[in-house]
């Protein structure tokens, strides 16, 4: 393109940029995306006179000019910004359209707003075209501040809020963030199983899935439906059977026709048949099938106990150990009765799994993946990050900045242990006794990463006691390859390890930590056979999203949060 | 930068070749891509002179030249071709290389080979970095030719055979094309539950999750270690009581000193506790929790009944009606003991749901959304679809390019039923009857998309009769707003509707099904308070894998499929 020194005059300016900047609509829909009016850098001044179609629900709306028109704060959801929407009294009931919560669709044309409001475009409608009413003396959440406590007894409404609405914007870019990193350095996304046979290191208390308490159920329906046979109607059965039998012999004896015999025989088939099939109903017993006193389990689904997946590593490692560089994304569960505030009974876990790699590629990537899912907020959410910021966390912009830029701190456990036995001297108080050897607690972990060096801190080489048996034992014979990422604000976000890939030391670490090789033989065919070096670890997603939101509980940011007494919809 | 008219010599543009054309690596890793290397349009010939280093699995591998060196055909996962590796045999002990599913890693010079070669590239290696031996005599899969079903014995080790590769990356691709396409169209990707206490439209036959079985026999292991207080323990515990209450009794009444009474009380209180802890022990009782000869559920986990989904699609709604365009992408399970090559106890399902949509709109999105997928296959992933082409299904990329450009047929199930008809006076001969008011059997749908129509047929406006309460009840009263989209060579890949967002005519529908209210009326909440036109449709994701690779049975594209009696691992 020519360049020239001469600007165009700025109404020739604005001409094009209103042509150019069409209002982007949401996907199937003739409706505008309220983000792409009002999250525009000149808040969607530059829109104005165009005419659109705009849908949502209504924030706060009010009735003004003595009922002349009313406003109301539209939102669709695609922001945390609303569209501020003027319908005039001709148009509409306007008490039906002012209630929290109400569902409007609109046609419109934009238009700045008079000097001094805060809004710099307005929708000024032209028809309502529907309208989904709120009773607001029924509405359970009618009010704008309720607390996250209150909000989670109506999980089917709460995402109308400005929170959960933000939270759930914010975990659908850190999961796209995840697939896109994982994506661009050519890692292949696999889908673990959910039901499982394999309990990964034993640990962690298991769901169990199963069918025999709904078979059992209905054959005990059955059952009363149509009683199992007597031994009265079996001796009769089996009476019929003796006869029919007594026949062919009579009949064959006598030498009688072929067509006779075998009519007989046909009979006497279907007596056995019925018989057999009486014995088998005599059988069934109500209640779950037992062998030896013991639950049947070859009667149920899978034909053995079946479980809800703790972790899909093990897993993935196949993967891994065939096609490289792998990654699983999916939800994991633990049957614990943990009432706290970081636990829950159904939760998302990222599990990378890399071939070739040792603990320190495992680190890299680590750090490089934590930073990616900061710089991806920070460049696609930062409205809803300002959101936060103002309403949960002043500090959380800064500490995405933060995380993003600054190299991540590295020490080894024995390093760790010995700056926290510095700070018990120092006149540090922890609940847990410092001592090399033990199992870092969150307090530990906060202090490193809070206090002593205030950034992430990654802690490796971890004393073989506390870690899991397929952690790639070091040559002091003490450590293992493990490494921990703490950050600010939850302690650990991530755990990791290089993978014991040399067959003789896993399967003397099996049996060390007490574990049957039986259930491992499988996964100790992966270092029987083209073994590799490999490396992985597991990051809790909703860990993340509290790192990235400073939102307290983690019951506030998964959809459908479950926990002892509570799996609600 | 300036142009010139000269173009630089011949050796300069090689020269400057190689320099730009760096070899990509695998991330965290120093090894090279395989992908990048024999992946280029060139084969790799313009890599000609660079040192890599190089990791992966042997795929066939012989020693040449009486024992002097070896051919090893090396893959790392990243393509399905693999990289030619000459080995000579003062480097290591060639015997040790060449089994199939040896992993090595190898530092060489990538040059080009003697003329005539297949190869456009070969590594000449300078040192065997290190080598996971095989021993082929025990190696479980050392052939190259396995039939899929030997492979699904074999399911920790089949990612390392040609096809079960090639579907992982299929399976990849179509799993990020989708979040691709959801995000492009400002989706937000939802989190929907997999523990439920709701049955979505009483459908499917489901898993149920519990802790009272293990808790049970954790509860059975304690009485037999410590067996409940009997009878006689807890009449002397009683005794123990009384005699406490008379001696605090006498002490008061003998005006005894304050210190002597409260050490009295304390006596008596101890003694109470320990009553009331023998008879709370003495309740226990092995087996699972009853309560009026029925399992007391509220002694679960939840404390209530809970199962695996079926569906996020009720849920998801609920982000929809709050957030506008949503979808779930997750596992769903049944508990159906179906054996066909169509059915899995859980598998993948894609499930959008858009706000302010009818059903034609639903239909544009399950058209885009196919479309996509197809040329993302054929854009990314065409190695591995011309390695099914040859293998498995002569006509798959035809397939994709076709559903890719052509227009979805769209027809009423009115005429559908009229097309069948019309057939079966032509002569065509279906198994199940055709007449207004049946379900389609797949028989039935793959003749309309597979003969009549030759191309994907979106089916809708189906009776009521055979819908789910949820779908819109149309203006004809008879049908409501469902649609189906089928495609060649599976059937039906998608089910949709447009929901019912009347709240009347809801209440009404579920009653007329003969399901209760009490379950659904958080799901009327969504009807009751700013109800919503919207739709949604669920993709089995499987299916799309199946119609993608032409691969018969469903149990071969996902990584760890659970089906009766099986689940390894």
């Amino acid at each position: 393109m020519a360049e020239t020194d001469q600007a165009p005059p700025p109404s020739d300016q604005l001409a094009a940029m209103n042509l150019t900047d069409t209002v982007e609509k949401h996907a199937f829909s003739d409706r505008v995306l309220i983000r792409s009016v009002v999250g525009r850098p000149d808040g969607g001044a530059g829109l104005a006179g165009q005419r659109v179609r705009a849908g949502g629900w209504v924030k706060t709306g009010r009735e003004q000019g003595k009922g002349t028109f009313a406003f109301l704060e539209l939102n669709d959801g695609s922001c945390p910004a609303n569209l501020q929407v003027i319908v005039d009294a001709g148009l509409a009931v306007l008490s039906k359209l002012v209630a929290t919560g109400t569902c409007v669709v609109v046609d419109g044309i934009l238009k700045v707003p008079p000097e001094g409001t805060r809004q710099k475009i307005e929708l000024r409608v032209e028809k309502v075209v529907s309208v989904g009413e709120v009773d607001p003396a029924k509405y359970p959440i009618p009010k704008t501040k309720l607390t996250l406590e209150f909000l989670r007894d109506h999980l089917h409404l709460r995402a109308r809020t400005n929170t959960i609405a933000a939270i759930a914007r914010i975990r659908n870019a850190l999961a796209f963030a995840t697939h896109s990193f994982f994506q661009e350095h050519n890692f292949l996304y696999v889908h673990t199983p959910i039901l499982t046979t394999s309990d990964c290191e034993g640990a962690g208390e298991m769901f169990q899935v199963t069918t025999l308490i709904s078979e059992s159920e209905k054959l005990e329906k059955e059952l009363i439906k149509s009683p199992p046979p007597s031994e009265v109607d079996i001796e009769a059965a089996r009476q019929v059977v003796s006869e029919r039998g007594e026949a062919v012999k009579q009949l064959k004896a006598a030498k009688a026709s072929k067509s006779e015999i075998t009519a007989s025989v046909a009979e006497l088939n279907k007596a056995k048949e019925n018989l057999s099939k009486l014995e088998e109903r005599s059988k069934l017993k109500p209640g779950i099938p037992k062998k030896d006193g013991k639950i049947d389990y070859t009667q149920d689904f899978f034909a053995r106990q079946a479980f809800l997946t703790v972790s899909g590593q093990l897993q993935v490692e196949t993967y891994a150990c065939a096609v490289s560089n792998v990654y699983t994304f999916g939800p994991t569960f633990r049957a614990e009765h943990s009432h706290t505030s970081r636990h829950l009974a159904e939760f998302w876990m990222v599990e990378p799994e890399i071939a070739f790699a040792d603990l320190q590629d495992d680190m890299n990537c680590a750090e490089a993946y934590v930073k990616y899912m900061c710089n991806w907020l920070l460049d696609k959410c930062l409205d809803d990050m300002q959101f936060m910021a103002k309403s949960y966390d002043k500090g959380c912009i800064d500490r995405l900045r933060m995380v993003a830029s600054i190299p991540f701190v590295r020490i080894s456990y024995t390093e760790a242990v010995e700056l926290l036995e510095e700070a018990v001297k120092g006149g540090k108080k922890f609940e847990n006794e410092v001592k090399w050897g033990i199992d870092l607690a969150s307090e530990h972990e906060r202090y490193l990463t809070e206090v002593k060096f205030q950034k992430p801190v990654i802690v490796y080489n971890y004393p073989k006691g506390i870690k899991a048996f397929y952690m790639r034992l070091n040559d002091d014979l003490k450590t293992v390859a493990a490494m921990d990422v703490l950050v600010p604000k939850v302690g650990e976000l991530i755990g990791g390890s290089q993978r014991e890939e040399r067959y003789e030391v896993i399967r003397e670490r099996i049996l060390e930590v007490g574990l049957p090789l039986e259930p491992y033989e499988w996964y100790l065919d992966l270092r029987r056979y083209g073994t590799v070096k490999h490396c992985g670890f597991g990051l809790g997603f909703e860990r993340m999203i509290l790192f990235a939101t400073g939102i307290e509980n983690i019951r506030d940011v998964i959809p459908f949060p479950r926990y002892p007494g509570r799996a609600d919809l």
